[in-house]
């Protein structure tokens, strides 16, 4: 059973998760890029259903039935989970130190039966149909009241983190409030105390105003180079107008995800080589499990996307101090991925 | 001129450094990763003194002159700087967001003359001298008053961050105080307020105590396996009597962090096969720039370095949440490290 365990001296969170079980040597990172590239067996292809744990939830437009091929999106639990359902959460101590069983949920949304196809290859349809998965799953899961938050993430690439190579993404549901998530509610909560406005609705009308740092906007959505980017060509992509909530996206909004989501992924594909990403939702955590100084979130949070390609290696000053050395301004990382010329996306 | 920007959001002050400038074909990571391994120039080998800027401080045993062969260990200004120490400090707004240009300093401590010596092959009498000059460089950058902290540490391999292969570690001076420190001792502060204890003294009290995570120990020093440990075969290395500032570490007791240092490196250098790995120094902000609320510093917090063996790439769990998902306890670590078997260590 994984457990959580607190550091006393900054009250950040670990997951300590023994499912892969490994061996030190087995920790070697170049068997497991080998692996990324070249798998023989690929649990994720349709037809090999039977070797992943029974499906949650999948897309299937021909009445196909469970866990047979037919489906285009397809959900099931991780094989080596994080974090685990089953289990009450209970809390203990021991000595000083605090923890809790790993009560959780993590599973992975299989976006395509297509083994060799990449999210940036995705047309705006295929797009659509993985962003509603997203939606269906975080709202399924957030009626469990043990759950206080739903992270959707994905990793893109060996240097991302990820282990297969068939284009998926993941979603863990977690028994606390992260602490990076903990820190940007309270980082709008005080904002909005002292001007009763949201900080990104604000940081989005600044950027439209002096436009350097757009990168590409729709209807519904902006992708921004944030200007205290982290990391070399990170993008943000917000909603236009304000909404807390990613579950309360629309399926007009949805489309427009897609069509935004495609537009920045083809171009960090192409500018900048194939290199690995992540990208992750920042939404507001599940009802249920807000403490009373977080009633305001609806009006002064702000969901949003983050998109992180790896091109540079934090190090022992960046972990140390948790202060980011950026060599690419996002005034231009901003300009660099607009000149990008990529062929219309596809509707299909 | 490099520039520190303000996250509004959540407060994290990130460099923006075009040093490097570096066109976007220019990052790919696998060029960098031949670089560290076989590079034909090295501009820190004896008699290239001159391809590095002067230094600023050498160890020095036969009266060599300065920028000449003839050295132990030797510190230099890095060549492409995070943060310069020439400027005036100054901060302004652009619109709603916080900014300032980029003050500061960024050394390289060039530990070896030996290209192929690395430092878990060094002697307790070479480590010494190491750990000797990083206090030199710190005690003498504290005296700039702009500066709020002087963080050390090294990028061993080239997952961890390296891109010259000849054994040093690096010094950078930040005119902020680091959100990563701010929140160890914000921290300290808390508890012992409660406690009027200091947490680091309690955590090794128990450790010592319950044993399991005891992985070394000497007069000195004690090296744990931290009961939250986010990687997997992290090592924390205290003091064991109460100091909260590296800068008043004794003679005596910088023989005594040489063995401990020593001791841990050789070990996960043959238990895990020559890892990339990162260590940092934390300690105590510099004196002149302490808010009155962290008046009890020196009672409350207490330094100590962090050694992380890169072994698994974080994903984007981990970057949006700041939640780390670790596959080993670090009992079995401790465990692990304690039962590997090296050659006692020279002390020459």
């Amino acid at each position: 059973m994984p457990e959580l365990r607190k550091d006393i001296v900054i009250g950040r969170w670990v997951i300590i998760s023994t499912e892969r079980k490994c061996r030190p040597d087995q920790f070697a990172l170049t068997q497991e890029q080998e692996v990324w590239a070249h798998n023989d067996f690929c649990p994720f292809c349709p037809g090999n259903e039977d070797r992943t744990p029974p499906e949650i939830f999948a897309i299937r437009e021909n009445n196909s039935p469970p866990n047979t091929p037919g489906w285009t999106v397809r959900v099931v639990p991780n094989k080596y989970p994080a974090l685990r359902i089953e289990e009450e959460l209970k809390r203990r101590g021991i000595g000083m130190f605090d923890m809790m069983n790993g009560v959780g949920a993590h599973e992975v949304i299989i976006e395509t039966p297509e083994h060799k196809l990449q999210m940036h290859d995705f047309s705006i349809n295929e797009l659509t149909k993985v962003i509603y998965t997203y939606k269906v799953r975080s709202i399924d899961l957030k009626r469990d009241i043990r759950l206080r938050y739903i992270m959707i993430f994905k990793n893109y690439g060996r240097e991302a983190g990820a282990s297969l190579y068939h284009s998926h993404s993941q979603l863990i549901a977690t028994p606390v409030t992260p602490k990076r998530v903990k820190e940007e509610l309270n980082g709008c909560k005080t904002y909005y105390d002292y001007k009763e406005r949201c900080v990104f609705c604000d940081i989005i009308n600044q950027e439209l105003d002096s436009i350097k740092r757009v990168i590409f906007q729709n209807k519904s959505f902006i992708a921004i180079a944030p200007f205290a980017s982290r990391f070399p060509f990170e993008v943000w992509i917000l909603p236009i107008n304000h909404n807390s909530d990613f579950d309360n996206i629309t399926d007009n909004e949805t489309i427009d995800l897609a069509e935004i989501m495609g537009w920045v992924l083809k171009r960090i594909n192409i500018g900048l080589s194939n290199p690995s990403y992540n990208f992750l939702i920042h939404t507001a955590p599940s009802r249920y499990q807000r403490p009373g100084y977080w009633q305001t979130i609806d009006k002064d949070y702000h969901w949003h996307i983050e998109i992180i390609p790896k091109l540079t290696r934090p190090g022992g000053f960046e972990w140390g101090t948790g202060l980011y050395i950026n060599p690419v301004p996002p005034e231009d990382a901003s300009t660099f991925l607009k000149e990008i010329k990529v062929e219309k996306m596809e509707v299909k």
